[in-house]
């Protein structure tokens, strides 16, 4: 059983602070910090360029990708870190719609994060010959996998209300009807348990910025299923996705596996965040993550309905349905928020009307939730988020 | 007058080492130490999630991105900063393509460098239609400028060798072939000056870790021009790039001018420590750090022709041809540069035959190169570069 006082103290929390935006941006590990200024004088500083070899930054891709693996059962050597999570999106998308010719349709939903709507309209932009986006309701993804539709692309929790897709079952579906998949990762990494290869999924994506505590602007990391990883052809060819970077020649050969999926210099004073960041999972089980994650969303949602009536669930109820946030709805959502944050509640909004809750076990506990309800059942009924200036912004956003 | 004993201290030089390698990887200027430390614990560690508002860290493309601008003969708001060189590349000329609709060729040279030239492989597979890549010879690129040329993508200069491309006729030559033009300043951003609007280009890109020391894997540049700012369809279009981010508007809409360019999250550790790098052009002036390498450089050139008679110069003879390195062929350049690194001075070796070797007077003066030289007519003369251990190595670069 993971201990999470141990877990815990991995952590650096500010004092006076209860923080649920775990799910936006981690905190920070304590390791991290560490690891980064050993990176910075000793490597960078003393090693120089002869770093890329000596301290291993080469590989960092690659081996970093390997711990990411171990948490969203991909093999080793089928997920590779670097660029923005819109960057992997971009690449998995590009490579799906050419292994999957005469089809010219990339299905997603409406609860997907934007950018990765943004991404596969610029995508069908660049291609053109019909190719284009088709966003449903959540709900209804598996009646629109038609026989035009190349590439089913769904995160498989939603950014606003939490909802959990069924990763299995939505993966069986779209390849019944001859779809390849591509799966956002985002609030899943380090938040659930995910199995990729199990699942049968074909591609998959995620940031790193969230449940895995790498710091702001954190890299992201991209899988390909090894029965894919081969025949992939990479839009983004940039030299380190070569099969021979250094032998600079004048045309591209795509390298071996997933080590196409890279593009150009890995950012390895981030990748060294993350990859202190990762040890927390050496004392940690994401089963156990999991388990206690429900009891602190499902102790959450209880309190807020029994304190604060005029709040409307936006998650699902069942927790099986959702992931490791909670949402309610509220019109005056941002003015709520913006009280709560002043009060040393940390969550976030979301347009329209969404107040955000992470729960993130690996330094959350029980008396922050019960903290949390306090607080916010305070704010509702003291109506601090109604002043003029709370309302002001709230138009603005 | 730049004082260059005063940009020499500003960066952390290890005893005993000729760093001769600033073109490839800048050293740690000891401001980004301490500027990424307090960025990590005082920003990410306290301020959490509201770093982004509170820290400054959501401007931090734009506001980088300036102060690179003024290096490059870039105005305010026309450069953004993000992602990989080759990320900026595919970018650029995607957006360049479209905006000379009818033509189907990205025309570069062959010493170009080849992450360029496979990223526009990549884009132009992805276009189909008939585009392609043509490359010519560095000196043949003005006269292959046909009709049917859409863009121009060339390097500054070239990375084996140093040669410099008139930027300013050969973007008057596109231009007056009806061609628009990406620059690839990877060698020239920090190195010499570049006047973008003064020469006209419609675009450019670069990165920040060679002559402007933003450390391993620090984010590239993106410049438009303001004629095309507003014009420019993004091919990557992510959300950091959507006019109004947080709105979470199911579609793409581009934002203003250089935004658009952004892509996704941008990486905050490695632009803390870009930004802190950039103090050093307070106290530094561009025209003196070309004055100076001009100096270094020829100096390297007469000593090495003198003492190593073997080596044959790869690079222009005259300075105004090349920027601030310099470059040798021989047979066993890995073999050599292996037994000079052995004996502290630190350059590189480029595929097949070339030794370079970077002079960047922020912290490289005349006893450096005359040190530099010395060591590598000891080596020569002793051959320690034939021994078998190294002739090994050199076989299967």
């Amino acid at each position: 059983m993971t201990d999470f006082a141990a877990t815990r103290a991995r952590f650096h929390l500010p004092e006076g602070l209860i923080y649920l935006d775990g799910n936006s941006l981690g905190p920070l590990p304590l390791a991290a910090a560490d690891r980064v200024a050993a990176t910075i004088r000793d490597e960078w500083g003393d090693m120089l360029i002869r770093g890329w070899n000596a301290a291993g930054w080469m590989d960092m891709p690659a081996r970093v990708g390997d711990r990411i693996g171990r948490l969203i059962g991909a093999a080793p050597g089928t997920v590779v870190m670097g660029d923005t999570l819109s960057i992997k999106v971009y690449q998995a998308l590009a490579a799906a719609v050419e292994l999957n010719p005469g089809r010219r349709v990339i299905l997603s939903d409406s609860g997907n994060f934007p950018s990765d709507l943004y991404i596969a309209e610029g995508l069908c932009r660049t291609l053109g010959q019909g190719f284009r986006l088709v966003t449903v309701a959540p709900g209804e993804v598996e009646a629109a996998l038609s026989p035009e539709v190349a590439v089913m692309m769904l995160t498989e929790v939603d950014y606003r209300t939490g909802r959990l897709h069924d990763m299995a079952g939505l993966t069986a579906a779209a390849h019944a009807a001859g779809a390849l998949t591509v799966w956002d990762l985002a609030h899943s990494a380090g938040a659930l348990p995910v199995d990729l290869a199990g699942a049968g999924a074909d591609f998959a994506v995620g940031c790193t910025y969230k449940y895995l505590n790498s710091g702001p602007g954190g890299p992201a990391f991209i899988y390909v299923a090894p029965r894919w990883a081969d025949r992939a052809r990479p839009a983004l060819s940039g030299w380190l996705g070569h099969d021979a970077p250094f032998a600079f020649e004048p045309s591209y050969r795509p390298g071996r596996g997933i080590e196409r999926m890279r593009v150009g210099t890995p950012p390895i004073l981030q990748l060294a965040a993350l990859e202190a960041a990762l040890d927390v999972w050496d004392i940690a089980d994401i089963r156990d993550v999991r388990a206690r994650s429900i009891e602190l969303t499902e102790a959450f949602i209880s309190g807020v309905e029994a304190a604060c009536p005029g709040l409307v669930l936006a998650s699902p109820r069942a927790p099986a349905a959702r992931g490791s946030q909670v949402s309610f709805r509220h019109p005056e959502g941002y003015a709520i928020m913006q009280a709560l944050i002043a009060r040393g509640v940390i969550g976030d909004f979301r347009a329209p009307d969404i107040l955000r809750f992470g729960f993130t076990p690996l330094f959350i506990g029980m008396q922050e939730v019960r903290d949390a309800v306090e607080v916010l059942a305070e704010v509702m009924a003291t109506a601090a988020w109604d002043r003029p200036a709370y309302r002001a912004r709230a138009r603005v956003t």
